[in-house]
């Protein structure tokens, strides 16, 4: 029977601000991304996702991103490796504090943002992010883009890799992103999403842009929680996949 | 044998910032108060300093602070309980995981500058650093002034209490410290401060501002780092315990 | 003919984060007090909402607060004066330079959250906030409580001060405003506080709520911004005072 | 009469931490490029900053940077434009608050850091800067490298713009700085710095690293301030620059 991850964001507000429907969303996926507090995540809120996390039995891993709330986390920064690691590790240090506490562990690791995209590419700071992994201890699984230099580095080290998929992404011919600001970069239309998650966990394939039937096997889909109607999408997705004989539950 | 730990602050730089002399008080006190980021301390520095305290043998603490990078952590906040217990364990969880990939964990706990001198009466504050310390795990020993709330409410909450004194400052007829600001509140004569360090370990008392001897029990001795001179006074207090025959020790 | 400001907090997010509405509320009000990035408010929000504020004949205020992101400026903090006075003048000059691109310049100053309630009744921090507003240059008027030390000295200090008042609080019989957190702290009916702004408007008084009659005399009633219906609120209460015979207009 | 300003990095601590000696250095340069708070220079600092230039005559600019304590704006950041010029004008305007008080005002901009290195290729980036002075009004001169597309986009907008060199740093034959990292990037010997300050002031060239003469024709000096030395070695270039009957006096 095939299996899926259905993975998401949470946890991405900051003291007075919430952008994440964190309850909803936990009623909905099987693993947390959940924010250490670098680009979004104060501490009493990621005490309180992990607590929802563990109540609902929704696996709970460390998103690490650059040092940057300003910008979310979503401006490209040149950090030198050494302080990138030393920065990835104290994220994940942090946020295991509160999965400890609420009874379970960090499970995984995913970069969020620019980081994310950066390391699909930057060797230096894909390298950076696995020495930050192996510091924290514990082997960790590592999420991300397949192909990236980040999952190929994380695997050298011997670290698991979980490849991802996006069902509300367009694809090109190669089974990378079409990059955002690009025509068609998101799929809007949620029926679209619905049936692209299906076609991606069932055959793990994808219509691309260009028309053409791409393969993308990837372990978990990544939902967006941050847009109204998210959570209400993400619960149609889950029941789809299910509906579609699809078994979904974590990958850590 | 009287047996006397010394504990100092260090890794209080941040990013291209530095403060204390970390490698030359690491070779002298017993353990270190780790600042972890939220007055001092980025991660690189944090990694270095565990690194180092492991090398020599010297214990690890969390250093907690109130988050205010731009006033050290020297400006008393009204933070709500479950934000301030949140904040103590994050920074405990984030420093841990430096401790633990040098070969350590995280001793004790020692909250810094105007948290330190609040959790002395403030009741609600005192109970959040015990809450964060206990979210934290591991029964960690919580460093502070005898007398004090913190301590209090720790001992009762379970948690091992170590009380410290200070062989730069001024005692009060009653053993408590002569606030900061007021006159003769600092001992600045270095002979003096050797001298009260063993008066300190060896008998349990120190001489008040008032000239009455006052009883000062204390497990640690607090060594300052962020002034000239600062390493050789400790190293001339260290040797002089021992020269008296005092063990010199860490606590935990 | 009775003339009263509309006066809201505005621009409000930071980075990624929205809070304010603020488009909605620039529609009703006729003073903005735009957050400066000590709290809220990241430059270019702070530049958007000067060009609106412009854009609809709103006056521009900066609203100043202690340092505290993490916290929305709602932890009151022992900042000692000269750096308080600093970081007041910091943020008038930095949302200075968007009114002027705008057309316009900052025409007064207003204390935000835990700062605000901390000048009523705080020598120093009251009189370092009158520092750092007479550094600004300008003579900006001083927007706050009647009664508070921050009016008081402001108004020795030869700055015009400008006393608000709130329709949606509770008053005692003293004229001063019942702690958030007590029982009828707030007004949650709609329909009363449009009442409760005619009669602050046209009277200079308000119901207490003991049920005596209480004078609070103010030249500007404070509309919430950051629940949902509050822009429709205001809309209301402004509609009402028009209605009333009242003058909407700017203090400044 | 040859003519030359002499420029120099200040306030560049932030709170607790000190970085440049800016009284030694406000005693020798003609131009201070004061920290804005946003890579390091806390509002009090910059206030007294402003004081001491003003009492010794001494321009004051504004140093603009990433918004990166952690990384003392050495770290290069993808800034979206429009983000990019807001910050740049906030610095500037929070600055100025400080200049005004003084009795003067900001009268130059300098990226610091990794703006800066960013500015002399990166076109949106360039163009951003110039927006944010631009916005914060004045048409204030820039000051830059040579050749960089900074001071030409400044030019081409009307800004009055300022070359810079620097005696301490090794050039390529085409005028270029060489790479920090690359083997002599720096000259480290201060007979040399002195050497080349006077060729760079009198002849408008300098020897470069192969030994061919290059021309740099630039209209300030930077000075380096937060090395040890660093004030007196500043303090011997302007000596024998006004032996060699170079005047010494700011651009602005």
């Amino acid at each position: 029977m095939t299996s899926i991850d259905l993975n998401a964001d949470l946890g991405e507000g900051f003291g007075r601000w919430r952008l994440t429907d964190d309850e909803g969303l936990l009623s909905v996926v099987t693993s947390a991304n959940v924010a250490c507090g670098f680009h979004a995540g104060d501490p009493a809120t990621m005490r309180r996702v992990c607590e929802l996390a563990v109540a609902r039995g929704v696996t709970v891993g460390a998103q690490v991103s650059y040092r940057d709330l300003a910008g979310f986390g979503r401006r490209a920064m040149d950090v030198p490796s050494a302080e990138l690691a030393a920065e990835v590790a104290y994220q994940i240090g942090a946020l295991d504090v509160f999965a400890r506490a609420a009874g379970t562990r960090v499970a995984y690791v995913k970069p969020h943002g620019a980081l994310y995209h950066r390391v699909v590419r930057d060797e230096a700071q894909a390298a950076a992010v696995v020495d930050g992994v192996l510091l924290a201890g514990g082997a960790l699984p590592v999420l991300g883009l397949p192909g990236s230099r980040l999952l190929e580095l994380a695997g050298r080290a011997g670290l698991p890799v979980v490849a991802e998929a996006f069902a509300d992404r367009a694809y090109t011919d190669e089974g990378t992103l079409v990059p955002r600001g690009q025509d068609g970069a998101v799929v809007a239309d949620p029926d679209a999403v619905v049936e692209r998650s299906v076609a991606l966990a069932v055959s793990g394939a994808v219509v691309a842009r260009s028309g053409a039937r791409v393969e993308v096997r990837a372990r978990s889909l990544c939902v967006h929680g941050d847009t109204p109607g998210a959570v209400e999408l993400a619960r149609r997705v889950r029941r789809r996949l299910e509906a579609s004989g699809v078994r979904v539950g974590a990958f850590a």
